[in-house]
């Protein structure tokens, strides 16, 4: 009786899961086909096709998934008044239109020509205007102003999910708080870009608002605001997901520096917390050697694999896979801790070890 | 006993429409230090004076003014339970907020140093920043993210101004659209920027969604949902507000063209209807300076007074005076018809009549 239960729930459960990503999926396409065929003119229809183009290649849906997961963590699955599982789905949605944003304004910040394989928004739009005189300045507005309706976008989507006023209103803020942390740690990262330092600290706070805030710690907050959750819940969430947020980034700068099958583009030249580590211990030819990789433009390939081995060299890549492990045991310990039903806590710990693995 | 009473609600009235000036400067003025004040990084504390600087010298609060008579329009002052004043106020402060937004963007856009005789937001930074390698771009994205802040910064101030559920659930679809379609003109004025061309009805739509449904249209709208108004109200104030959304913005461009004393900026070279006017009717050479005008860099004071001469000539001016003259009818007899409180009335009258009214 108990194992049939408990097959039974793991079914709904995963089920519940599966069908985020293609609810999710639906929301989105839905959405941006009403606007492109309400759009008062054909310039709007236009460039609403990029968004879309966008937001439907958006890969494995992360953040839904952790919406939904923190709804279940404050019962939601129980069907005790926390409103339907689609409404749900529909703010879990409007994660991936504030995503959308995230990812043309970085795309602009950072001056990238591909994202996935394809080109970015800025640089189809310079190319789709390439006869006008100012071109690239005019995609650089366009895709700027762009972000910005996926921003808007995104608070429709999640007013019209058919949330209660008590779920929408528990909502609101945590939706204000994330999307200002994310624009900080942009405006930070924005600040650092160009000159590498010696400040750990600092790059580990853009490490906090860009992906272990932004994209773990608020989209499951999001998710318990709409099943209820008290202050004790929220706490567990925030223990768990700040540290597996922050080995994600540091796994992923180190993906980004020495590849991994995960990586479109190597690009050995950020201010991250791998290279204040480096520059704090390496010698002055190669401290020079790493600011000048940072400051110009994409160094050559002997230029990168000299990076690596600073990178090697001084400790700084074992540090940072130190800090890594370090983090995800605390997040486990946190999740192991938290008092959270069986088969969210499972599918939590699956995607901190997931995110925070080695890919080479 | 009628005197008495009608010369108390005025005073009321003109009393609220003080108190709303002073009221929504202290909710951006608190809210902007409490923002300062817990900003985790002295870096976010810098960049939010200059959000203050440009959201406290805003002038004479139009859209806020606007939305607090279409909450009266709706009844708003009769105290039928449309919520206090004070929420009111602050839903008002959010349009400022949002605001913000438009400006810091636009500037970006039209590439402008100055807004009211003071840098603008990207011009500031990029003095702020001269030491830095690519000051300028660093500029454009700070100023760009700093503008994204004060969009968000707009929600927090609605979500937390103490309106009743079904005062939120009203005034967030209109939020939405009101900055959807700020951000359609946007991207329209973007497009047709730098090249002339002869599409009145076009410059005409930009002026819509900037103006007058921003400016006019979606601020009385604000009003009327808090004040719980029904369709026909809304209408009536669509009906009134377009045609001197129109009106003033075709006055601001015959301003910004011949001067004035609100003009600061004389820059005689944007795509508007008095110029799509002008290009009609102009012989080829004539066109061929309009376009230069509009294509090249700031002009020279000869070139600009031909720029003038061109478009008396062609009587495109008088065109433009005229449409204005229609347009401020065709809004007095929506007005007339309208079936709003005598004071309202009479005070969209009056903006009505000086925004439109000439100039020079």
């Amino acid at each position: 009786m108990i194992n049939t239960m408990t097959t039974t729930t793991a079914h709904t459960f995963t089920g519940v899961l599966e069908d985020v990503e293609r609810e999710v999926d639906g929301v989105l396409s839905t959405f941006l086909e009403t606007k492109s065929r309400n759009a008062a003119h054909p310039s709007v229809r236009g460039i609403l096709t990029r968004l879309r183009a966008l937001v439907l290649t958006g890969g494995e849906r992360l953040r839904p998934r952790l919406c939904v997961l923190g709804w279940q963590a404050a019962g939601g699955l129980s069907g005790g008044g926390h409103g339907d599982s689609h409404a749900v789905a529909g703010a879990a949605a409007s994660l991936e239109m504030v995503h959308a944003f995230t990812l043309i304004h970085d795309d602009i910040v950072d001056d990238s020509d591909t994202r996935l394989g394809v080109p970015t928004v800025h640089r189809a739009l310079a190319t789709h205007h390439h006869e006008r005189p100012e071109a690239a300045k005019l995609a650089l507005n366009a895709a700027g102003l762009l972000g910005d309706v996926a921003l808007v976008y995104a608070d429709e989507i999640l007013h019209g999910a058919g949330l209660t006023s008590a779920q929408l209103r528990a909502a609101l803020p945590v939706m204000n708080v994330m999307r200002t942390e994310v624009m900080y740690g942009q405006y930070l990262e924005l600040l650092a870009t160009g000159r590498l330092s010696t400040d750990v600290d600092g790059a580990l706070q853009i490490a906090r608002y860009k992906s272990a805030k932004y994209g773990i710690e608020r989209p499951l907050h999001l998710g318990a605001a709409l099943g209820g959750a008290d202050d004790r819940l929220r706490a567990s969430l925030t223990a768990f997901a700040l540290p597996v947020g922050e080995a994600f980034q540091l796994r992923e700068d180190l993906v980004s520096v020495f590849g991994g099958p995960g990586s479109a583009d190597v690009r050995p030249a950020k201010q991250t917390v791998l290279m204040a580590l480096a520059l704090q211990r390496a010698s002055d030819s190669d401290q020079e050697h790493l600011r000048r990789s940072v400051a110009g433009p994409e160094p050559s390939e002997t230029d990168a694999a000299r990076v690596r081995m600073i990178l090697d060299d001084t400790g700084a890549r074992d540090t940072v896979e130190h800090m890594i492990t370090t983090r995800c045991r605390e997040a486990l310990r946190a999740l192991a801790a938290a008092d959270l039903p069986t088969e969210t806590a499972s599918t939590l710990r699956q995607i901190a070890l997931q995110a925070t693995a080695r890919r080479s």
